[in-house]
């Protein structure tokens, strides 16, 4: 059931970074969305290897083929959309020396203990291919809320390692995100985050930051008490992306050093129209949304694969050492942008239909 | 569904701060185990309002009664257990004000949003009293886990506001958790906290924190790719409970200020047991356990309720003010503690089953 | 995960026939629907043991506690509807026996071969009286489908044994179901299946027979493909109640008989509106409702407990006898009935919300 | 949801009858099993159009990818298995007159009612096509069985239209069972059989019938009360296939006719192991295995598609009449034996794995 996400709006992702392919099938989708491979594209080129210089040059295009689920006339069908991107650059000759050895802190050994057994080659299902389905069908998500529930979903770099932009969640646009290739909207920042990315490469070396995921315009009342609170979906969206380690919704975190009167978001209305005068609770109270710009932070680690010789074991349990080969991120904050998006959007549109099922 | 967590071990908790109690479903515990109500009761006395001078004086004596799934001789059938909470110290007087007003940064507004209606006296489903069913659940976990597995589930409070305590998440015993209110283990740092609190409280004020989970023990393989990531689902227990806005998994957020060289968790093996040098991944490594002390911090938000004058709304969505009245806590952070331990168990024994499950 | 049914609108069942009691919690239910015990008990009284002469004399009220999810003035909250009914008349002496012997063609065996234990007084989980909590739900089900979708729901004894009833499924109505204790609406046909209930009762034996269960005014459109077609839901559904043996969706086995052009539904429209000449497809095609009458036939089993002296085995494997003793049914149909109901339901009103959720 | 099916091996379908192919994502696989096509090819070949004279000619080879989930020596590696077969033979003109015509008994009315837009070429998703995907998927659980349970799964026509086929549940083998091209394994009522429906496609007409499935070898101890029933599960998934109307386990509902003490299945032990001395309970009792033969069967309709004039309505809902084209088959019953036998394992290796995770 792990590969599987979603109660109403459901996706199942396959697929492995070596091998025939990856893949989505997305089921729930509602029927008579216009919907093309030109709606999917898009996020994918933005998660795709090779699109700057910052990230690893591994050539795949990525080109989605949309099998299943679709009218002749480009409508959905309201059956399960079948996606499907074929695995091009495969260099298996790179992994060779990890058929028997564990990459530090990379799911080698972890898959080896759970399954007692592998693919070695590129991380198997662990790497950061199998997003493929889920940026895929989280266009899908993105057109429906876009064009049916009239919310705009958005990610952004906000801080590699210590660098740290200066952005507003509540204004911040796609354009500005794609105005550079670290997908950061602060332009000075992205300068010098990408410089120290370019010097991380160079040392062999790698980092790790923090992605700002938004929604604006989440109508309040998304969300469910209490076990799928809309705060709890995300946090488990984002933690079962590789190499997120942490989350914080609204204030998070740094929410803690204030007191309560200090860090309640006080109520008015103007108009018949309820809003907060601050926005620390990141649009969400009580795991549902108020209307606010919904916000909340990701932690994600320098990537494993670093190119210098550490210590690890082999499959025999010898100690030995291994240095990290191939072609690899040295930082993975501007491909995880539209994987971000894509989870929050399939939490959201998931929630939107839930809600309009039982509360009409 | 939003009131039914776990697979194969699965609760479903229902019930509000006031009506005729809180209880919650058991349903996939295996046969056979001893279990009474001296199993849970220790857990619901730590949850337990009016525990001690920090928490809300409110006079619950939380009684389980565990009224199916358990054998004359007082073994589990492995049919559900139901197990029920009476509400006893119920005084909706001290709601009345809310009854149309919604109190700040509290989901009296978003659960209006969403149902259209509300319990409006103490908090309704919102409401911390809806966790007794969890941690009442989280006890036969942990007890499973414990007893089947050799795992144990220890949480405490690591940060209360600014006062940080010095805690070996590897070595700390419940005993050392319990030895004094807040739970802090660092002797020091508790006194610091609970001075900060009754100070708080006598301010009228509320303060947050921090909340570190560890469960020790844990063998490597726990945990499924892609979306039922360990700690992805460690994440949504967390942030499914109330006043929880942050979670991070080993190093979380601070980690990104590492380098790849620096954060990774080297590996070793002695004697046919594989072991990392470090524990910066919290004891998951592409979201399976690795074997290490599993580790994370959750970050509690200041409470909401505040004994001073705050702008809000009321239902007919016109400005006016509401002052907390009642009585309430000035931090939950004593209290979330078992909180936090039984939702750890709950994801991890429902792991358990299913790594027995697929990998036998 | 085994004692939740339903997807948005959702079930947990608890309780064995001799304990605390039996009860359910019901989630997802549409806010601010009124609601109190009032709609629950004529189900309930309907099911109850000692309503009529055919039925078990055990004597229990079966009076329904509403314990959450319900207003101060009465309407739902939205939030879980925990229900919870007493066991009263329990007499485990009656058991006695059955304590280390398997009953024939009951579940002692299989429970005990599952699980290692099993609650021997009454048959634990498998008794009938594990549907009070179907039957007090399901009452919950039958109220928003009769006031939100227009749909009415209903159950009849078709056949006992080799007594066949006429009863028309398209103009049934509940008076007539209720008019006698056998619940078939053919009067004639109902006062010799009485007679026959009567006279096995008189011989220590037990007669089974079928129900059929109708739904009208379900509009075109519910049931999802592929797995969760209508009538997969409803044959999962019924084959879920106790004694239940056999589902059979319109003409089901009788349907083989014809050929395709003998069984077709012809289609015609007239004044916009589309129905089909013949109804031999039950309402159902390609698991999705056509606008007809949902109709469907459940076979039931004779009771297995009858007063004879039977072959079986102990708890040791050693073979004996064993003679049913204590106070049964001859014949479950009558009670049957609302069990039925209540999971025709259920099916249903899970089925409109969804469609609800995805076709909006 | 509902084009997924089981909780821990777990099958997601795809794909329609016309577009890019039909296809299958399995999550839940145990590791380490030896798998390949050869393993899937031989059911799907039994599925297979044109594989005889008394099926549609329409010409696919059915020919199956295993995209992923394999490791490069041919095992499991506990990740999705994503299996795809191309569509082949389409031939869309055939279906010209249903692109605003509703063939009467299909499900072309219930799929527009339902999403207001359908897939008119060849029925979409509700072709016996997408059995291509459950074929394949119940290879690998028919495999598991049989390697890691002993459990041997099989299926055969018992009756075809009047004719009915003699055929011992306890004893029949799949040799006998392939011995013919109506997969009847009574070999005099199988040439009957073959006449009749060569005769019905002489004459544009077609006819049903049943179905029996037998699991030899399956342990006592499958199957959940309450709601997962063995029989329940297994009657949902029969009732999902395309065409079937009905199911009985066991006796079903010729065990009606019966008495309690003429249906009971009296119980006896030799040598420590308990069995029945009849099996009316079709190995079933309170919805978990006994020990016994699981034996059911399955009621199946006769194929909408006739050769002649029939009357329906257009898209705009007005009078018409419709005459069957294309290539169909006279009967489905050869061809829905290798689906009914899929459907069974599947249900089968579920509740296998359900069983080792809660009992051990």
């Amino acid at each position: 059931m792990a590969s599987t996400f979603g109660h109403l709006f459901r996706i199942t992702t396959w697929g492995e970074s070596h091998g025939g392919g990856v893949g989505v099938v997305v089921d729930g989708c509602p029927p008579r969305l216009k919907l093309s491979a030109a709606d999917i594209q898009p996020d994918l080129d933005r998660r795709r290897p090779g699109q700057s210089k910052i990230v690893t040059p591994r050539k795949e295009s990525d080109t989605v083929h949309i099998v299943s689920g679709i009218s002749e006339n480009g409508l959905t069908l309201g059956t399960p959309i079948s996606m499907w991107v074929r695995n091009e650059d495969q260099r298996s000759e790179a992994y060779n020396e990890m058929k028997d050895k564990f990459r530090p802190s990379h799911a080698d050994f972890t898959y080896f203990a759970k399954y007692g057994i592998r693919a070695w080659q590129g991380g198997g299902r662990a790497s950061a291919r199998e997003t493929v389905g889920r940026v895929a069908a989280g266009a899908i998500a993105k057109k429906i809320l876009r064009e049916k529930f009239g919310v705009e979903v958005l990610a952004y770099v906000k801080q590699v390692q210590k660098i740290i932009g200066a952005v507003n969640p509540e204004t911040v646009k796609l354009k500005e995100v794609e105005s550079n290739i670290v997908r950061c909207p602060d332009a000075q920042a992205a300068a010098k985050m990408i410089r120290l990315i370019e010097k991380m490469r160079a040392e062999g070396n790698t980092v790790g930051g923090i992605i700002e995921g938004v929604a604006h315009g989440v109508p309040a009342g998304w969300g469910e008490p209490v076990f799928d609170k809309l705060e709890a979906d995300l946090a488990k969206a984002m933690l079962s992306l590789p190499a997120c380690k942490g989350f914080e919704s609204g204030d998070g975190f740094g929410g803690i050093l204030l007191t309560g009167r200090e860090h309640n978001d006080l109520i008015r209305a103007k108009a018949g129209k309820v809003f907060t005068t601050t926005n620390r609770s990141g649009g969400i109270q009580g795991g549902i949304s108020n209307g606010e710009t919904v916000s909340f932070r990701t932690a994600f680690k320098p990537v494993a694969t670093v190119m210098h010789e550490q210590d690890t074991v082999d499959e025999s349990f010898h100690n030995t050492t291994l240095k990290g080969r191939g072609r690899h991120d040295p930082c993975v904050l501007p491909r995880a942008v539209p994987m971000v998006e894509a989870m929050t959007a399939l939490v959201l549109v998931d929630h939107a239909l839930r809600q309009r099922a039982q509360c009409g």
